[in-house]
């Protein structure tokens, strides 16, 4: 039921990544009537490997994390968080484009957390020359001290190791500069730690273009941080799309027929919603997080990014890494 | 003698500012030696409105604000922030590419601050869908204060009053969301201070992508933040011109002579470097920092900058506002 659209995206999201991926299945929760409205029409029941779960009540987009968890529990979010616990086991991941901080709060309610972690991260890919690039904390948390830099840097290389099959990747600190004194006393205390763990590969300090020439294979930070980078970031894709097709329309109108489909598929390229599907890492299973204007194709990128992890067990991972 | 290429880009940039600009002069200062092998070979003296001031020492890039400021008196830097003191009067502005840090201890030290300022900011203009947002701080103060952010608001209000011409410029805080409430404890009481003032247009909290859609005149941020948000849209703008080029000539190489020139002028549009040249607010005089990548058109543009903030007595302006 969350983002900007609803069903009308979530729902042929779903058929998308069914179709894409014949071994998983998807349970879909949230309003009977709207989600029967967008099936195809010539469908009696609900296509093979999809199922329903009619909730009366969801979450606003606005509503805040202790309202949500509070009065949530007949909510679509609370109950798909909920099909995770040990008592239902109905499903083994879930994916939302709702209020994010109503699902970590939820999240964290239902599922708990790993041991030795404060606070769950979001974390996810950016496009990179080598697109190799994860970024965390995304905007979980605004305050991060350097233990919970140091957690996200644990998770990511986790993460990293399990879905790019690399065995020690390199993270960096987010930094002002690439020389060590630079910065404030979080960043740097947070390298001490970083530099002291046998289990990181710590690389060092890097700045806001390294996130994207794929020099590191992970870039810690604030979520304040990282949350202004990417929607940054998504904000400038946007403006240089639109200032290369306005610009061709005035500069190169004749050939503009023959090299529109090129610019399509390349604004399409460097679309946000291409990396759409945030890991929220920390909790004891697979949650994802997709951007509030994703379309369907992008959701259901989200989708698979969640059935990715569950099959590669990213979640029993992490946790025999922080239960050591 | 600053940036990574010292008087091979900084005197050609100077020669330019000079021809496009009949109505300024310009110092050099820095290693005579070395200013003239850059010079035209055929100029038996530096052109008219050039003059070289001889300094046998320069501040390294690297060099720690407080070594540069206690070794610092024969330097380039300190001489030339030197000539816009009272004692000299020599020059009315100062540019630099070189260290950012030592400019501004420099800057302090000679030109003193206005009052009710705590600490420099740097301010520049992004592009944006119509061109006008400005925002600071983009990397001076990696710790800022309610306090500060609220001074950023001010200075940054007079300088586009004073640059764009505009009456009462809209000022707009960076938040993790643009809802009453969102972000930490800095940047709310920060947003009450705004609110509050009858100087200030604040318009509320923004975004990340708010920075570039151009909704706002000013966006106020902390310089960690911003400095990330400012290096992070230069490594985005050069992938994207590096990947159009890779994608052009593989899918449409038949077209590539033609829209080479196009693609050309636009990722010399995008180029942050046409934006090069950032103000260093709440010095006494006009300081202005340029790119230390940047090159002569570049450095050329930071002169000008510096030159129209002259001319338009933005540190009197400013001055006259914090001492009101």
């Amino acid at each position: 039921m969350g983002g900007d659209f609803g069903p009308r995206i979530t729902v042929p999201a779903a058929l998308m990544a069914l179709e894409r991926n014949a071994d998983i299945e998807i349970t879909l929760f949230g309003s009977e009537d709207e989600i029967r409205k967008v099936l195809p029409q010539t469908a009696a029941k609900p296509p093979e490997r999809l199922s329903i779960i009619h909730c009366d009540e969801s979450i606003a987009m606005d509503e805040k994390p202790s309202s949500a968890l509070k009065r949530g529990k007949q909510t679509s979010l609370f109950r798909a968080v909920e099909s995770l616990t040990q008592s239902t086991r109905l499903c083994k991941a879930v994916v939302s484009a709702g209020n994010t901080g109503a699902f970590m709060a939820i999240g964290k309610h239902l599922l708990g957390m790993f041991h030795h972690i404060d606070r769950p991260a979001i974390c996810a890919r950016l496009p990179s020359a080598n697109e190799r690039t994860w970024v965390l904390d995304l905007g979980a948390n605004i305050d991060s001290t350097p233990e919970m830099l140091y957690q996200y840097a644990q998770m990511g290389t986790v993460l990293v190791r399990t879905l790019e099959n690399l065995d020690r990747p390199e993270v960096a600190l987010l930094n002002v500069g690439s020389e060590q004194g630079k910065g404030h006393d979080t960043v740097r205390l947070a390298a001490e730690k970083m530099k002291a763990s046998a289990q990181l590969n710590y690389v060092g300090f890097v700045e806001g273009n390294d996130v994207f020439t794929g020099n590191v294979d992970i870039v810690v930070c604030d979520g304040f941080v990282g949350n202004t980078l990417i929607k940054a970031s998504q904000g400038l894709a946007r403006l240089i799309s639109g200032m290369l097709l306005t610009d061709l329309d005035k500069t190169q109108r004749e050939y503009m027929p023959v090299i529109a489909g090129f610019v399509e598929a390349f604004c399409a390229q460097i679309d946000p919603c291409r990396y759409n599907g945030a890991s929220l890492l920390g909790l004891n299973s697979t949650a994802v997080v997709s951007h509030g204007s994703a379309n369907a194709n992008a959701f259901a990128h989200a989708i698979e990014l969640a059935a990715c992890e569950s099959k590669l067990e990213l979640p029993l991972k992490l946790s025999s890494h922080f239960n050591q």
